[in-house]
């Protein structure tokens, strides 16, 4: 069925149901950053790919919304279908509450699927139609009545994360929540994200590729703890651990009624981003407590067991990424062709010599020359191209250990780089030894420490339009929070949380420069001013020094990298065979 | 009346109306930083003076929460008293909210006055006391009742900036508001805040002493302009000149009726925490729109007539400084006494010496020795005490000028000064100058700006717990939006805003330092990742040398402060008479 077809299927279901406006995204019902094939709505009804895309169809009109960076995908997907391309990172381009308040007028109905859309975004939604008085409807799946083949929920079986390995018990997890809870006042609380239902129930998933959180909810109250799960999902050595630590299984769909049976009277804690709007609507008579996450900020502090497994990972992680770069030379110096796709894979190969590999943590972003400047690219088939023995290449990808996530951005030369690059890629490293070499004071905010990672950049009239780090699950999601370092992050770096430092350098058509390492919040020293934390590195990984103009840096960077090689060479060493061994020797020589 | 007696009486309204627990607090209808006598409230109930404190009072108990800054004057002030001080400060103490949860049951009921309340404020109480089902009376005033020699509201006059000073007209100020309100689809909005008045129609007040803002509102629709104000304090030419601005002039209180009276498809922005909860309640049957105010966002960014005539008094305020460094250390040479408050007199009558002086800006802070390392110090009678030749002084001051609002922090030696407090004051005034040598990209936000700021205190374990910037209003108020530099500070450094630099060092018992200056944002270059902004220093005024290591800053900044001076000798010494300029010459020697 072509999307022209399927836009007519819609309006016919909208005009039964007197709906002037209906909103269609690929957000599943916990606000995931990857998704199941179930929900990927907007991609089935306009054919366009890619995370970011909400598509808006009227009687007469269909429009889908996106970010530059799927600007061309976009345009590829929609080319035959009446949907036209908004494009939403341009100026003066409104957002699709503001193109429903002008095309819509008093007393019309918009409509979208409050299952599958987060209570916040539903109230923004709602605030603005209501100041125009536009009707809402908030509770019609339209697709699912015209998608036919609609792939059911995923039934990937769960496995337990042994407590070795996690660091803390599952009992010992349900008190530390329960203990915040008596202290807030809460007697009840929502586990939305399915990241944090993995963590306090110490299993992982395989429902989504590169995910390892499948679809449930948890509710944790001060006497029960209820998992809501598909029960095909949980095996028998699955199930006993959960009923030996006290837990209650319940079918995915049963949280809906248990929320609505919960007395009025209860203190119950959601997060308005992790909770779909229908869920929050089921527990609207309860006393509603919003306010941040519980588990999600315990289990942001990582536990020195999590730490010291990470820290195993780190080191098989950059094992990898050297058999991959010497592989890649190699290969193209035997004349033999390599293009992004064919590397992405390999990389992979790579990893999953070492025990423990999972899968990748997200899609690898294998920029080659112009690919690396585009924001987040990811490979495909129809994107791949060749790698040559010119320009320079972004690698940025990840692995998900029993040891841990892990998270890596390298940029090497293929060629005899510019000047410009050289200058570019010196400049990206000072600004990341900048942060990593920081010391702060306990409280730092997330943009205070973006502050000091720019400054660099900025000076050179510089500048990366991403955020500068991000939080990394133990064994979960490569994004996780609380903590995020962004110019506009308020959240305080705590002792034991990973992150990493990512900055970069883009220049449209011409290369991409990004280097990026995670590190774990230690104490530095305490004086009469407070506790001063630092960053321990995490990563193992060679710095291209071909790529490096010293000049550029100040000199306790350049002897920092000169150590940091060292250590490089004597923890990777071990992993390698001669030939890798030798190329990392070479990759790690001495900057004077 | 003793504070028992005035409680006893509170108890017996409280009792008449069924009121549990009332809530005092010195807040005035406009959420001012300074208020009108008439309406501190909580300091004719306790006698304690100071900026922050609130009394919470049931039928068998009485406390006043204060923070660090108060915990002296407080204890001073409840001595004799039943009101216990609650330190709000320390670790483990609840908060307002959490103390009446935790003393209130279901079903009692508090109390506060709405009127002087606002909106933010109100919620947050009213929402935390729903969760316990404690019930809430927002109308009442109390205190009104009992205080039988209650001030008046203050009837000051107000006078008209021309518009050679103000750079803009009242017609064309009106104008922008409105284009404004056109593009975000509002027709009416409510100026809560005093000096958003003052900058639209182009005057200032006289109510409060310190505070050119007199108590106001104005509504702007599309068709209208209404200013809410005590015709008392209206002259015949202010008059006139709104008049021919097409401002109509209605009675301070006909704000209340007038939102009464607006048509509930009015589309009305109001901005939460610059509105009473009472006005808000008035406006709540129209479509109430929560956003940025538009009048701060525009004064904020100050147009080139106001930065110019701002650099005038610059200059003035730096020759008022040096005239009154000349005469302390010569007096307290010539062995007579000096104290922190004759010192405080003596710095105002130097500022007075200018033509355009109006007022200090705020209570000169004159921190003497260990009074230097607290918090916002203020010097009265009781606090004051005499300079001597030993330790160090910070001085912390400003004046509200016709040509604008000055606001500059010198730390300077009274004798030798320690190794400690030269590090320290050489460690502060590199993060000063840290700050005012960035360049930054357009969009950074002011918890970037704080992190680059103090990066260098962080490095040598120092820290100081207040902001590090704010922005300074045009002959306004010396803390002014939006622009904020803090760790948790989101808003954007925009072209042509001025703001502070003040980081600090503080060593309870011994002293403390700070080093202020003034700074216009402005463009530095434009590249292909986009503009980038610079700041001008608008401050002119010795940084003293002898209290500077060095070895401690890098070479850029000993060349910066060896230039700065050859500027401050540049344009102070025409203000200066031989005395101040052969004092000034010395201050100002080359460092190397």
């Amino acid at each position: 069925m072509q999307t022209n077809e399927k836009l007519a299927l819609l309006r016919v279901e909208m005009a039964a149901k007197e709906i002037d406006a209906y909103i269609v995204s690929n957000a599943d019902p916990h606000h995931n950053e990857y998704v199941a094939d179930r929900w990927c709505c907007r991609q089935w009804l306009s054919g366009m790919k890619g995370s970011a895309g909400t598509v808006v169809i009227t009687a007469d009109w269909a429009g889908l919304w996106t970010d530059s960076r799927y600007y061309e995908i976009a345009t590829n997907a929609l080319s035959g279908s009446e949907i036209e391309l908004i494009r939403m990172s341009d100026l003066n381009v409104p957002d699709i509450q503001t193109w429903i308040k002008s095309n819509l007028t008093a007393g019309q109905t918009v409509a979208f699927n409050g299952a599958d859309t987060d209570l916040k975004q539903a109230r923004e939604l709602l605030k603005q139609f209501k100041v125009d008085g536009i009707k809402s409807l908030t509770n019609l799946d339209l697709i699912d009545t015209i998608w036919k083949d609609r792939p059911a929920p995923p039934v990937g079986e769960l496995f337990i994360v042994d407590d070795s390995i996690a660091g803390q018990s599952i009992e010992s997890k349900i008190s530390a929540v329960r203990e915040k809870m008596t202290t807030d006042g809460i007697d009840s609380y929502l586990l939305g994200r399915t990241d944090e239902s993995c963590w306090l129930l110490n299993f992982r998933g395989t429902d989504i590729a590169n995910n390892p959180t499948p679809y449930c909810h948890t509710l944790v109250t001060l006497d029960d703890v209820i998992f809501y799960i598909d029960e095909k999902k949980i095996t028998a050595s699955a199930r006993a651990k959960f009923e030996s630590a006290g837990v209650t299984i319940k079918s995915y769909d049963a949280v809906v009624q248990d929320l609505k049976d919960l007395d009025k009277s209860a203190k119950l804690l959601i997060i308005p981003n992790y909770i779909s709007y229908q869920l929050a609507e089921a527990a609207s008579h309860c006393v509603v407590i919003e306010s941040r996450a519980i588990v999600t900020d315990l289990k942001g502090v990582k536990n020195e067991i999590e730490v010291n497994h990470l820290k195993q990972a780190m080191i098989e992680d950059g094992a990898a990424l050297v058999k991959f770069y010497t592989w890649l030379y190699s290969t193209l110096r035997n004349g033999e062709e390599v293009t992004e796709l064919s590397a992405s894979r390999r990389l992979e190969a790579c990893r999953a010599e070492f025990d423990g590999y999972r899968h990748v943590s997200f899609e690898s972003i294998m920029g080659y020359g112009p690919d690396g400047a585009l924001n987040h690219y990811s490979v495909d088939e129809e994107s791949d191209k060749p790698v040559l023995l010119e320009n320079i290449f972004l690698i940025d990808s990840g692995g998900n250990f029993t040891q841990g996530t892990t998270d890596t951005t390298r940029t090497i030369p293929m060629g005899e780089p510019t000047q410009q690059q050289k200058e570019d890629y010196t400049i990206v490293l000072h600004s990341m030894l900048d942060l990593l070499l920081l010391e702060f004071a306990e409280g730092a905010t997330g943009a205070q420490l973006d502050g000091v990672c720019r400054q660099a950049l900025w000076k050179h009239g510089r500048n990366f339009k991403h955020g500068t780090g991000h939080g990394v699950g133990f064994g979960l999601e490569v994004h996780e929070g609380p903590q995020n370092i962004s110019g506009v992050s308020t959240e305080k770096m705590k002792l034991g949380m990973i992150t990493t430092i990512e900055p970069g350098c883009y220049r449209p058509g011409s290369h991409g420069i990004r280097i990026e390492n995670m590190v774990h919040t230690m104490l530095s020293k305490e004086t009469e001013f407070g506790r001063f934390f630092k960053f321990e590195n995490l990563t193992f990984c060679p710095i291209n020094t071909d790529l490096i103009e010293p000049s550029l840096l100040p000199p306790h960077q350049v002897e920092w990298i000169n150590h940091y090689h060292k250590e490089v060479i004597e923890k990777l060493t071990p992993l390698l065979n001669e030939e890798e061994q030798s190329w990392l020797k070479h990759e790690c020589r001495e900057l004077s």
